[in-house]
């Protein structure tokens, strides 16, 4: 998935605000859902609600350049997904974090389903190729 | 109501992003509200919708500055009000618009509920001492 | 220019929140320029400044939805420029605006430079076709 | 430092925005130092570069609500400060992170200045009484 850099995403220091690489991360995790009309929330009251996340900035990113988000399963538990998620500019790496997401269905944490997980490893075969 | 400009409202040109002071003049709108513990929404599902804006940029803001945001009422129809709001750093004005808003309740537009007018002239009055 | 609505543009509202749409416009503004590799602030430390937003909201986004955005030039002065910005739902409006940009080279408005009139005029003509 | 949760902080989910919580630690180190007429990046030309964030995602918080951010130094080194940041809504605690900064001059890291530090644990004294 790509995401062009905009004056929005830009602060006063010149370059991408920090949390902006995490809210380009979650695009990444939607964009997966919607391309397929998928709508989590609707199908089963349900969604994916973030746990933790372990972030590493290792360079900035200015005004007008194009992104790319690679998205990976890094571990599978019960309850919860641990996804790698990382952006690049060409061939830099300027960020890389690990999120751990909790599948929730009427407010309780459910067993990931089967589908979910079967789209998020098609994503990940597709950016191998 | 006082607002501090952060890097996350300031873009790359060094000043604040257009778009943010609209967000701002929000910001004190439901301020007005929350601060006497109202929250429209709960009591009768239902809220404003924003229908019109009309807005002038006069002076740009950067990183630090604080800035403060001044709410009147302009005109009030039978579903509709006309709110005046600027925002000034000091004496100097950097912002201001009229807009329009809708009261909903269950989806259709709804004469705005007394107790909201006088929350909002409340507020005027006190501004204005 | 596309623009699909994701988590971080929706408000408890359920829907995308007021300004955003204000900022998918200026998203779609820039688009023009970066997807040509057109930097105007770097090439005569200059920019375009919003003066004005008039702007109408006709109906909601929510979570998922692919929007459009159509950017026409409205009229063209000196050293200003009226565009008309309108975004779809496939064949509903939703918003529009009237946005006057003035152009700014080191601090002082200047004639737009024809260079950028005539990118605006071209996407007008690809996105009439 | 507190801060209320307005409509742009929230999502479709009803709730804020995961990466808000990241933002709202941003502001409290920012107001730090503005509140004390400090702007680190003009006296130096310099700033604080994010370099790392460790994030858990406790409980979640809804629109109006009144959030306290609480920051204390959690390690010192040479070019780098390891903060640590909560966000609590009365006692519970919503959000806990462990942030590295890196201390840059002229796109170099630099050693911490001494004045930063003692900005930084004036602020934990303040909080902790």
């Amino acid at each position: 998935m790509k995401v062009r850099v905009y004056y929005e995403d830009t602060d006063a220091g010149g370059i991408v605000y920090h949390t902006n690489f995490i809210k380009f991360c979650e695009r990444a995790r939607s964009e997966i859902f919607f391309s397929r009309n998928m709508m989590p929330h609707e199908k089963y009251k349900s969604g994916f609600v973030v746990r933790k996340i372990d972030a590493d900035f290792f360079a900035v990113s200015r005004l007008g350049d194009l992104l790319e988000v690679f998205t990976t399963i890094k571990e599978r538990r019960n309850t919860s997904l641990i996804l790698r998620q990382e952006i690049y500019r060409e061939n830099t790496i300027l960020f890389g974090m690990d999120i751990v997401l909790v599948y929730i269905e009427e407010g309780k944490p459910k067993r990931f389903p089967n589908d979910y997980i079967k789209v998020f490893e098609e994503t990940q075969k597709k950016s191998q190729e």
